[in-house]
């Protein structure tokens, strides 16, 4: 029997762990590798040759990684370019140094492309070698499924905070607008999804082109009706243009994607300086909402558990290569009122690089927020809460093994 | 028999209207008053004769209240000032109308002011009401008390979001900083919480007079040990001269502070402009610690509960005014590990206008953060968690009453 290797890559999520603890249990309850090495730091530690072992991980340690945030091998910004036969070449070596057969990586857009190109390489570089994907992204912008693992998660809390923000600020009188940012590159999801808790009265996102007198319009009219304005914004946020809201510089990371932030602080500047109200409040939720320890949803720590589990349980099937896992909601379930899924497999090159907006139909129009089908699409995803193993009042958490 | 009032002042709080649940209960279990009324917006609402009758408010509403943040009643920032004897023959002539005896005011410092003054003034003036304070505030500043409702559920927040979000830094490899923003005005009692969680590498408070190049000293030392810095800043940390670190401009709330923000973005500029790492991370906790819904202390919402209780069952003897309810560590209990406390009352002039610093003895040398005893004072206020009501995976929560 061979090996087998799991990474993970991107930004950390509350559930990528999950989706890590499903690969490493599914190996214990049907050992098809002799060893479930985990590679640090994505494909950047992998190849310098930086592995964990797993395999024995213990039953009570698999329970607290399920509930642990962030990426507990690390993860990173290096991208596996296609035509870099070297480093293509290079993982191949490692991977036959430890007799490894199988790589299964767990990533958004950009790992899924490389799960692709690793993919189409090895069948003719390096047969024997296959690569599988396991989707995660906060962003739920992945083309093929209902939803990403991670986003659930992370559009509870923006529900939470976003309530709790609501009812700090609506505990005043004063004339004052609240901006809430919410992460969200080119896609809206997660500040759509803050449409659940009835608490926003504009919602800002990268899929409608921004207009500052058609904006300030309706800030001046929820001021008029009701002396309150709470306002959503995605960090994504952006001009018929393409210049972004975000007042600060656009900085570049390693994926050349423009590095954002500020877009809330230029929306409240823009309403004082209207004259609208003289002062705004902005809670940037950032990376708190990402990868949090204490809001996991309970359909996506399992869905995630479950698509670990399924992408090592489909990989006993050897031509199983060049595919990612994901899942659908069940159409003939959800038009009877239930939340029901099936998992599926499909080939990595329709997750990759491309990025599902939200529905312009969900979208209602002047910044009124998201349509009724939108709140039922968002609704069972938030549903349900782990039971958590807790430790001095805090939520227990492994310790990374990218710092062991 | 006569009827009370209730009023909550300054900051919300994740349990403030857990005190006020309080206060309401007693009067169901033991009808000392006829009607116990809430004052909307604090002072500003009551003077203007905004009551809401809380006596019947259904046992199930209790429960949701116990659990809803921020405060239902609605707060304000306006300020009795002593010597205004018209604001104070209103207020008397408001309870006059209801027939109101005694007030309950839940605040900060400045409330606890404000109840001194009206008892001192009613002393004379009207010298059948009575004013009688409940603490509360995120600072932990006020001083007779070990610690003051409110601050526990903050701190568990903050060592939350503080533990997920070094997780979420410690995944990356790249070099960058890391500077986690918590509120605290004049005491660090919040950002020194975070210590806690054993994340925290540097610890910036207002308490110690901010050393641009002994801290970049320190910044350098983390890289060069251990390639990561973790850094947690009070929002009210200052240079010895008493300039802010916060960036942005100061403006001013109706009670003369300055009104902050920005102290981790300079911080952040600043590691970067010294070359120590070309990146770093800002998040700014800002108000989604002080008043959240999915993260109470259990010892927090029981004990400002009980200060509601107390309150109301203390007032009961006709002479109890200008005072007071709180909470003090049980010192036998604490001397054996154990956590005990003994609720008191104390007259309003000892908890008014005063600040509690964080200890200078429980503050490491060169922003290495706290100390052991500092540590054992946090862990058991942070400990449990109350079994929440959930509504469609978000925490139930009562309407705000002035929203109503």
């Amino acid at each position: 029997m061979a090996n087998c290797l799991v990474a993970q890559s991107g930004g950390p999520t509350a559930v990528i762990n999950a989706s890590l603890a499903g690969v490493i249990r599914a190996n214990q309850l049907n050992p098809v590798y002799d060893r479930v090495f985990g590679g640090l730091h994505g494909i950047e530690g992998t190849l310098e040759g930086k592995l964990y072992d797993l395999t024995d991980l213990p039953s009570r340690d698999i329970d607290v990684l399920k509930q642990t945030p962030s990426s507990a091998l690390g993860t990173c910004r290096y991208k596996l370019k296609r035509g870099n036969d070297a480093d293509y070449r290079r993982l191949v070596d490692i991977m036959d140094a430890r007799d490894i057969s199988t790589m299964f990586y767990i990533g958004g857009n950009d790992s899924m492309d490389t799960v692709d190109a690793l993919a189409s390489w090895a069948q003719e570089h390096a047969p024997s070698k296959r690569f599988i994907g396991i989707p995660k992204t906060v962003d739920n912008d992945l083309v093929p499924v209902d939803h990403c693992p991670g986003f659930p998660s992370a559009a509870k809390v923006a529900c939470q905070i976003a309530h709790a923000t609501y009812l700090d600020y609506a505990a005043y009188t004063r004339p004052e607008a609240f901006v809430l940012e919410v992460m969200g590159r080119d896609a809206g999801w997660l500040a759509a999804s803050t449409c659940v808790t009835g608490d926003v009265d504009l919602l800002i996102l990268p899929e409608t082109s921004f207009n500052k007198d058609a904006f300030l319009a309706e800030v001046q009219k929820k001021f008029d009706q009701k002396g309150e304005c709470y306002i959503v914004v995605s960090e994504g946020a952006r001009y018929a243009d393409g210049a972004y809201l975000s007042a600060g510089e656009a900085a570049n990371d390693g994926f050349a994607h423009a590095v954002l932030g500020g877009a809330a602080a230029t929306l409240k500047q823009m309403i004082i300086d209207a004259g609208i109200v003289p002062r705004g409040v902005v809670q940037d939720l950032s990376r708190a909402a990402r990868s949090s320890n204490f809001s996991q949803s309970l359909v996506d720590v399992n869905e995630a558990y479950d698509l670990g589990l399924s992408a090592h349980m489909r990989s006993a099937d050897p031509t199983f290569t060049g595919q990612v896992v994901g899942v659908r909601r069940n159409v003939a379930a959800a038009a009877e009122g239930r939340y029901d899924t099936e998992f599926f497999a499909g080939p990595a090159s329709e997750f990759a690089n491309f990025v599902k907006q939200f529905p312009a139909e969900w979208i209602l129009p002047d910044y009124q927020g998201v349509t009724e089908e939108a709140i039922a699409y968002f609704r069972p995803l938030i549903e349900g809460e782990p039971k958590l193993i807790m430790d001095g009042g805090l939520p227990a958490t492994l310790t990374p093994f990218n710092k062991r």
